[in-house]
């Protein structure tokens, strides 16, 4: 069996540890497709947040604790940047985590598109995942606001989302082309899910890419997405904040209906949300996306997998 | 009063410190025309191991007992390179150290020329000295061995100069250009001091880069150079590994008479040798090189600033 998983980072990791749970022992294919939207060049340096998110938690060296990057992190090498002057003081480079973006940017350098660089990189860990970026072109996720355009890395990290958001634009996307893997693996998967990411900053940079839209409408698998929203309220991140400034309401069947249905030029052939959200259960069906409501919270890779169990099942 | 030095790294950086210590209250601007034929790219990073050894040096943040690097150095980055199997294995790049080759790095990748990004870089320490890269052009250093042409720092670093050498090439250096503020500082001088570096890889990969050996022939100031042999050695470094290799012999002599007179078409008008060295003396002053035995070993920056008292005086 295949499966295809559009994925953020750090919510999209804690989905996919449960995905792996789930199939573990079945011999299934996982295949996450990933954003990279929030990338970035930073000092000379390639930085995927999302896709070292994702490896991190897969490869078990990510810090729990703190919820991102590596365990065990220091900060020597960013000490010293700040001391001359460069980069981001607001954002964290950690020790551990610059040398996957130094072994990054030195595929890159030579040449390598970041899919292939992804694959060398993770080869170090057996993640039990393949991960493919969703274009190797470089596209940024940047933020429109009264105080001007930045680079969704700014808004997100500096300024907490705290200053609102009047909309997104996914610079580059129209001129990308899908990296090699994304539309083989949405072809041939037997299940399609998307992660309870972001729908706004993780998946909608994926879907902006050609191709990689209309690949998922034609593919033979059911797709199903997993509501980030729980209660009205977000899972994770600052999703409301996104979501509010491109008019869909934080709630669980707002996002199901922004996706819409498949049938219906959409995205979503089903949709999970929480059991606090059971209501609104019928709403979504009325649009036309089979709808299921069972525990969404990802405590743990075993009850994660339950959800993505029951998103089998839906 | 105004004096440049020709200069390499970690020799160069001791020789300095007493070139600043002697002329230490004086108003005198001291401009290092510093080698860059060892620099390179080594996992999408820019490394200057010689502007940052003088520069490491001068601010007495340099890790005296090891010699080379920063002190308190850690190699937390590198361990993770080794770990992806990328960049050199046997070429440490401490953490610290790593901090200033991503703030050039990041300068390089803006547009700025080396001798720009060398500039704002060492702004961050008072030096007393002012670094100027001998071009902004990317040149390397070369060796020619019976196992191949490699770059210096495998040669050096990897092989411990252990490889015979047959010969040398500066690669680029024919279509380099000096870099901004070099001809300046060469013309503008009261005083030319080469340093007691390397004359086979730190000096003459300076003088290879067209115009800079003409400015010095040119320039109204005295050219004085102190010997890096001391007695049929080398004060550090293997820099006998590169002579035999020129055809030059490991002698304080062969040496002044490799650079030659200023008269003769050479590059000195005086030259010093260390005591041990007295004897041939009468040798370089019958080729045209004005001559004297003092110490030369640079054990401490006051006994080298008396050594570059030694050399005002020659």
């Amino acid at each position: 069996m295949k499966v295809a998983v559009l994925s953020g980072g750090v919510g999209g990791a804690r989905f996919l540890l449960g995905v792996r749970e789930h199939f573990a022992g079945t011999g299934t294919e996982i295949t996450a497709i990933v954003n990279v939207g929030d990338d970035m060049w930073l000092t000379g340096v390639r930085i995927a947040p999302d896709l070292d998110s994702i490896m991190y938690a897969l490869a078990g060296v990510n810090d729990t604790e703190r919820g991102w990057g590596r365990a065990g992190e220091t900060e020597r090498v960013s000490a010293e940047l700040r001391a001359h002057g460069v980069g981001w003081p607001w954002f964290t480079l950690g020790d551990l985590d610059l040398g996957t973006h130094l072994t990054r940017t030195h595929y890159l350098r030579e040449g390598l598109g970041l899919a292939e660089a992804t694959r060398r990189i993770t080869e170090r860990w057996p993640l039990g995942v393949t991960l493919v970026p969703s274009t190797n072109d470089e596209i940024e996720t940047h933020v429109l606001t009264a105080e001007g355009t930045m680079h969704f890395q700014e808004w997100w990290t500096r300024h907490r989302a705290a200053i609102p958001a009047l909309g997104f634009e996914y610079r580059g996307s129209e001129a990308a082309t899908p990296a090699p893997g994304v539309l083989e693996a949405i072809a041939a998967a037997d299940l399609i899910l998307v992660a309870p990411s972001n729908p706004v900053v993780s998946i909608a940079p994926i879907l902006a890419i050609p191709g990689i839209r209309q690949a998922i409408t034609d593919a033979p698998a059911p797709v199903i997405g997993l509501s980030p929203i729980i209660a009205g309220a977000v899972v994770r991140g600052m999703a409301d904040a996104c979501l509010t400034a491109i008019g869909v309401a934080t709630a669980a069947d707002a996002v199901a209906l922004h996706y819409g249905a498949r049938s219906r030029g959409g995205l979503l052939d089903a949709w999970l949300v929480d059991s606090a959200d059971a209501a609104v259960v019928p709403v979504i069906e009325g649009a036309g996306i089979r709808a299921a409501a069972v525990p969404l919270w990802m405590t743990d890779p075993a009850t994660t997998a339950e959800i993505v169990r029951a998103a089998t099942a839906v």
